[in-house]
C-alpha cells in the first residue's frame, strides 16, 4: 500500500471511529477543505476537525469503497450512511504535503438522477 | 507521470479530441463502465466507444483539473462544458488491468446544493 493510500485510509478510519484526535493529526495545520458543490471552504486544522466533529453528527458511517493513490495525491470513494439510513457516495480528491500530511482535500457527494431517454437504447440499467 | 495518470490522461485528451478509434485502444475488449447516479452500465468495447460517441453529442469539452493513480488504479476529475454552457465537474475511477487498458470505469457527476444551516458557523462560502 503506498503513503497515500494508507494516509488516507487512516483519515476515513479515523473519521468513523470518531477519534478526531488522531483524525486532525493527519492533516496539516494550514489544511484547506472545499466542497465545490456547496461552495464551502474550511482553513486550518483546528477548524477542520471541528467542522468534521459538529458539523455531521449522529450515527453516521463512513465506509471505504476504493481509494487510490501516487506522488503526492490521492482520491477516495466511499460510501456514507446518514443517520437516517440514506447511502450517498462521496468523492474526495486529497493533496499530501513533503511531511506526509493531507493538506488539501475537495469532495463531492452526487445525488441520484434519472438519465436522459436520448442515450436509453446504448446502455442497459441495473 | 505513472503509467495510470499517462493512461487516463490519454482518455480525456482523446474523448476531448473525438479520436473515437484511439479513445478505444485505451479500454479493454471486455472494458465495463457504471454511473452509480443513474444506473447505468455499458459492457464492452464498441458498445463504450459508441455510448460516448454518440451519447453526448453536441460541442462539449472535458478539461482535465486532477488525475491521480498508482498500483493499477486512477481516479480523475474533469470540468465538463456542456454544449449548453453549464460547467459540471465529473469524478471517474478507473480499474486497469495487466495489459495497460482501462478495464473499469466509474464515474459521477455532483450537481450544485446549498449547504444546511445548522454549519453554516462552521464554514466560509466561495
Amino acid at each position: 500500500m503506498s503513503i497515500e493510500v494508507d494516509l488516507v485510509t487512516s483519515y476515513w478510519t479515523t473519521a468513523e471511529d470518531r477519534a478526531w484526535d488522531a483524525f486532525g493529526a493527519l492533516v496539516a495545520e494550514d489544511v484547506v477543505y472545499e466542497a465545490p458543490q456547496s461552495r464551502e471552504r474550511v482553513r486550518g486544522r483546528s477548524a477542520y476537525v471541528r467542522f468534521n466533529r459538529e458539523g455531521f453528527s449522529g450515527a453516521w458511517h463512513a465506509q471505504i469503497v476504493k481509494i487510490v493513490g501516487g506522488d503526492g495525491a490521492a482520491a477516495s470513494w466511499v460510501s456514507f450512511t446518514d443517520p437516517d439510513g440514506t447511502v450517498q457516495s462521496g468523492l474526495s480528491f486529497f493533496e499530501i504535503d513533503e511531511h506526509n500530511l493531507i493538506a488539501r482535500i475537495t469532495d463531492f457527494w452526487p445525488e441520484p438522477y434519472e438519465p436522459p431517454p436520448s442515450r436509453a437504447h446504448l446502455v442497459e440499467r441495473y
